[in-house]
């Protein structure tokens, strides 16, 4: 516990500035008296932290509105916070693709754009192919790079807070690599990595199926899945960054691996070989009957494993993505058996994000750091006492 | 976000109050002096502070200390939290025994008293065995149950906030029973009831295996298992206060109870049966084939329960406690078993409060409820912010 005495004047502007901005990112075009009365701060303060802003690129005037003319004088003043200050990536990095997605400052997207990837490819080849399409996406969008304020990346594996792989053996050559460190040498800006799993989680939170739900799990189904988990709404990376990889819980005393699960033949399906899944997926449809044998072995697995992630964590809603999202009938037995099983069954939906999920959690992830140092700073300061 | 503007003359007093009882925990006996120093407030603000507390009889004088003499005149005089001021309770509520634990209102334990109940006992039953053995400590330790600040409940089952059971089949007639509002009528201070297995997570970190540690999962192991886990330090009940109840995970489309599991003959053990589960390892250990198998079998869920959880949760710790800790032969199948397949293995240990477990983190819940209203005024307001 700290002291509740003296003053620093700094930190007090700091304040100051955070809740200005806050207020000028909750209105659309406030003027000066709107600004005074939403922050409860004084007309001299508030003059004093918009030119700071303004000066900082921060804040610009607008025109403004028809109704604004005084009785007497010029209009009032008005202002909005200048998002085209700066822009924000997003990263996913998989086992066939890449993909970034840019947006301003306040993360309104601007463009997003994939890359196909070798899934043999080497880190060093799959790193370059980042390059790529990071650069192909500044050029598309006319975005100076020096403009970056944050890039976030959504990665497989498990993944240290220091941005190093500790474990990823979806991809060649990932485990123990320093992909932050790799990736920093490209920007100027922070680099946050994350695990793809908990990446997603946070986008369906953020503007997918999980908008106004603090409490999910975010399933990346596939042969293997992994999970990412909000609790509280705050991201559950676990002690060691390894929450929600479930993917081993099938092996325990078993030997069944899931290249087994969905093979028709006897003959084990490579774990990313997701059109050689989809093809079973279409049989068993079709009626062959060891394609439906499989299927129900694999949703027998991915039931049990989102049972175990349920009854742990007990969320309110459980979301589906992954590419097993968009294979028919994955929701329904999931339903069922989580309210046949779990004492306190979850509601259970498809992500609403798809394909876009990882890479929007990634450009979350940078706009929370920014949102952190601009708007958080009564927080900072306070955790101070 | 608020304003950091005016100020509330009675909510900086409260402030006050919150460092200086603080403060004077943290030292022994500390003089006026000392308080000013480590507190930071003015020395007529300490002194208005303590002539406040001891009013309240938050706070008493002890005798100066022998180098307490000045120079010229009196000695400093000496303060000190005065925690025999109240007292707090903390109640287990079991298949065959309840348990109450006495201590002051700093958490010092006085003493504790246990009595057995019937397996068959229904709710009113099990309640008048709870208001008995409140009794009988209370007649034992000479503690009027006036001076009770608050009284914390752990119980077998999923318990909403407001204290009711939502489900709990473990006790005849426990599912729906308000059981903190039957609980109040005998109190006149906050009774606060919480699952079992997340109050012993609780213990474990205040006083047992996991002080120190914030992320731990404490596993009641039995022959259906339920978890507690504690996240950054805190209690995570999940949405519907059912997380950790992993029991349920062997059923899935399998149909092995847990009865059968440690069965040597088909016929299904009584679930609540813990001799004549002792008596199958007994055996086992004896050579007896049958009860070996039936020892794996058991050994072999308790891997795979613990197992979803550590994925799900990825802690720096377990705690094996509940009866099943007191068998031979537990931990070390656990500690190999997690080890091959986490990506993340935790450490694995005993609990070290054993029976005392849930008596003592029911005894916690209270004193945290105490320490919010004493000590943590401050966090209170600045949250305000």
């Amino acid at each position: 516990m700290g002291r509740l005495t003296g003053g620093d004047p700094s930190l007090l502007r700091r304040i100051n500035s955070a809740v200005v901005l806050h207020a000028l990112r909750g209105a659309q075009t406030p003027t000066l008296t709107e600004l005074v009365h939403s922050t409860g701060l004084s007309r001299p303060t508030v003059e004093g932290v918009i030119e700071g802003l303004t000066e900082s690129r921060l804040v610009v005037e607008v025109a403004p509105e028809p109704g604004d003319a005084r009785r007497q004088g010029r209009p009032a003043r008005r202002f909005r916070f200048h998002a085209e200050a700066g822009h924000l990536l997003g990263i996913e990095i998989g086992a066939h693709r890449v993909r970034a997605v840019i947006s301003d400052l306040g993360g309104q997207v601007l463009d997003s754009l994939g890359l196909d990837v070798a899934e043999s490819a080497g880190a060093d080849d799959r790193i370059e192919r980042v390059r790529t399409v990071v650069a192909d996406l500044l050029r598309k969008t006319g975005v100076a790079r020096s403009t970056l304020w944050a890039v976030g990346v959504g990665s497989p594996g498990i993944v240290e807070a220091n941005g190093e792989v500790r474990l990823g053996t979806a991809l060649p050559g990932w485990t123990g690599l320093p992909l932050g460190e790799r990736l920093q040498r490209s920007f100027r800006c922070p680099v946050l990595v994350e695990n793809d799993a908990n990446v997603a989680a946070v986008a369906e939170h953020w503007k997918g199926a999980a908008v106004g739900t603090d409490d999910v799990v975010f399933v990346l189904a596939g042969l293997s899945p992994g999970a990412g988990s909000l609790i509280g709404g705050r991201l559950h990376r676990g002690f060691g960054g390894a929450a929600g990889e479930i993917g081993a819980l099938h092996l325990l005393g078993r030997g069944v691996t899931p290249e087994h699960l969905l093979s028709t033949t006897g003959t084990p399906l490579h774990p990313l070989d997701e059109p050689a899944v989809a093809r079973v997926f279409a049989l068993a449809k079709e009626g062959d009957v060891q394609a439906k044998d499989a299927v129900e072995r694999f949703l027998q697995r991915l039931v049990h494993d989102v049972a175990a992630l349920v009854l742990a964590i007990d969320p309110e809603l459980v979301v589906i993505g992954g590419w097993a999202a968009g294979l028919d009938g994955v929701l329904d037995p999931l339903r069922s058996e989580l309210a046949r099983y779990c004492l306190r069954p979850p509601n259970v939906v498809l992500s609403a994000l798809g394909q876009e999920a990882i890479a929007t959690g990634a450009l979350r992830l940078a706009l929370d750091h920014v949102e952190e140092q601009l708007f958080a700073i009564e927080q900072t300061s306070l955790s101070r006492l």
